[in-house]
């Protein structure tokens, strides 16, 4: 678990696009956010007061996060003076850039020499056994998409929002680097080595309290030719209780696969619900989440309706609506 | 690619089963092999001439593949001191033990003195890219089982050693480490990132002619919690135009999950063919292939014509009886 509260760092952020690692942290752990730290150039801003190193450090700040993307791979002779300021006084620093910050030898001395922290989120910083396949106490749900990047890491953190705003017991957990940075723990599950893949889901959402929910991040698609694999591993080591079914209805083809049109979503149900019942035979569907972002608000209440009807489902855009009908319906 | 032809080393294996990655080798690769190193203690035979290391040289032998599997993962001195002689006088050395070579810096410094190389298969020799879900040309057939172990490796290359007395072109495409050090090529597919599973099985089944057949070896099970993800990566990874279907028929529960009941082969034959359809549409089960090893003959070809009445597809024992019934149905 990364050390809270943060200063968020912008660096030179052209706009918010490219900061919106720090627009996550924002929106969802606003109160782990202490300010931001921006430089020549940035054109983002996430609303908090700006920073020095050592004024986020007097307000307590203990983990610097780098909330923006990198182009190109490319890491700036200001960000690196910003990061190394950053260890000398004494903060940990959190990334989930391209380029590690482990493989800079001056970041790796400076946090030696002050005995901070470097995490670089890409990559896994435990090991993780072989899955045991045994059934674990509490429950669990899963977002599983048509394809990847349809909102499943969105759904399942507005679930969480709207569980603890009602005062259950619900933990988002993160299998992906943005997630991770958000919520400040976590598994790179597309770093895993294959054999551990189950074996690290498994280990995030240990046994719990019977009445609490792990709300887990899905990757990729069972239907992805390139992810699949990783998809699966969440539904045997999730054993989820509930499936939440994502989807972005104007994407013509795949992600990254042009010849591939989306699988349907009777098609994702049906053969997800077979692979997870394995594992946990009363596993079922209770929702279906809709990123409507491309539509608008009638054209995107229409195709809510029909999807819902068509699929006897609650169908929601959580992001236009909110999460409330999932929430409401599991069980 | 291993160097060939092979000295086998068999150590101080107590028996037979001990050496069983050397008797692959010798059953399925006759022509690599050379000879045997066998030490003090030993009482497996593979039946090959008795070789010294020098012996051996002079017979040719480019690759000393470790044929014996280690307990409790020590490695004794006196194997030590034959791979030492090994790399002294010119010759790679391969193993798939858990203790790896490039772990013991001897080994290392000799090898790199005397411009010699040592393979551990159990991790992957190459970087892969991410899958492209492109269709390539030649055909694939790819085994897949109710469980882990159940003969989909030997039904591959079963297979393979019919098509090549045949005349047909096949290759044999190794996913795990004993694969590998039989065909001397392959990945150790549960050793890959999650990321690259499935783009290291497209690099390793590429364009090929449109009458070569790879055959790819299977891993895992779509229905085990452990290890789903690899099979789910060989499917869409491998795209297979056919799929032969392996089971055990005594065993009663998944290996190493004591909880767990095997799929029926129609559980397995349905949920596969929905998920590889979606990469390649024309996807088949072309045959059954059942390890009978514990059954007597005629229980044996009893259980068999059930199963083949039932799939209502060839059904063979491979070991028992030959490959010639899946090779016909390839198609």
């Amino acid at each position: 678990m990364l050390k809270t509260p943060y200063l968020l760092f912008l660096g030179d952020a052209p706009d918010g696009l490219a900061a919106k690692v720090a627009q996550g942290v924002k929106d969802w752990r606003p109160e782990n956010c202490v300010g931001q730290l921006r430089q020549a150039g940035c054109n983002a801003d996430m609303g908090l007061p700006d920073m020095t190193i050592q004024q986020a450090l007097e307000a307590g700040a203990k983990t610097l996060v780098v909330g923006v993307a990198n182009r190109g791979g490319k890491i700036s002779d200001t960000w690196n003076a910003a990061f190394e300021e950053a260890l000398a006084a004494g903060m940990d620093i959190a990334s989930g850039l391209h380029n590690l910050l482990t493989d800079n030898p001056r970041l790796v001395a400076l946090a030696e020499k002050h005995g901070t922290s470097l995490f670089d989120v890409r990559i896994p910083q435990h090991s993780f056994p072989i899955a045991s396949g045994k059934k674990r106490t509490g429950k669990r749900c899963l977002a599983v998409g048509t394809d990847c990047s349809v909102g499943k890491m969105y759904t399942g953190i507005a679930m969480e929002k709207v569980m603890r705003e009602r005062g259950m017991k619900a933990t988002f957990r993160a299998t992906g680097q943005t997630g991770i940075l958000i919520t400040g723990g976590g598994i790179p599950l597309d770093a895993v080595v294959a054999d551990f893949m189950a074996g690290a889901v498994e280990w995030l959402t240990p046994d719990n309290d019977p009445d609490h929910w792990d709300l887990i991040e899905g990757q990729g698609s069972l239907f992805h030719a390139s992810y699949s694999g990783v998809t699966m591993a969440l539904i045997h080591g999730g054993a989820p209780d509930n499936l939440v079914l994502c989807h972005e209805p104007t994407r013509e083809t795949m992600r990254g696969l042009p010849d591939y049109q989306l699988p349907s979503l009777e098609l994702v149900r049906d053969t997800a619900l077979v692979l997870a019942r394995f594992v946990n035979p009363d596993c079922k569907f209770i929702g279906v989440s809709v990123n409507t972002s491309a539509l608008a608000e009638d054209e995107a209440v229409n195709l809510l309706q029909e999807i819902e009807d068509r699929m006897e489902l609650p169908c929601v855009d959580p992001f236009r609506h909110g999460a409330d009908r999932l929430v409401d319906a599991l069980s």
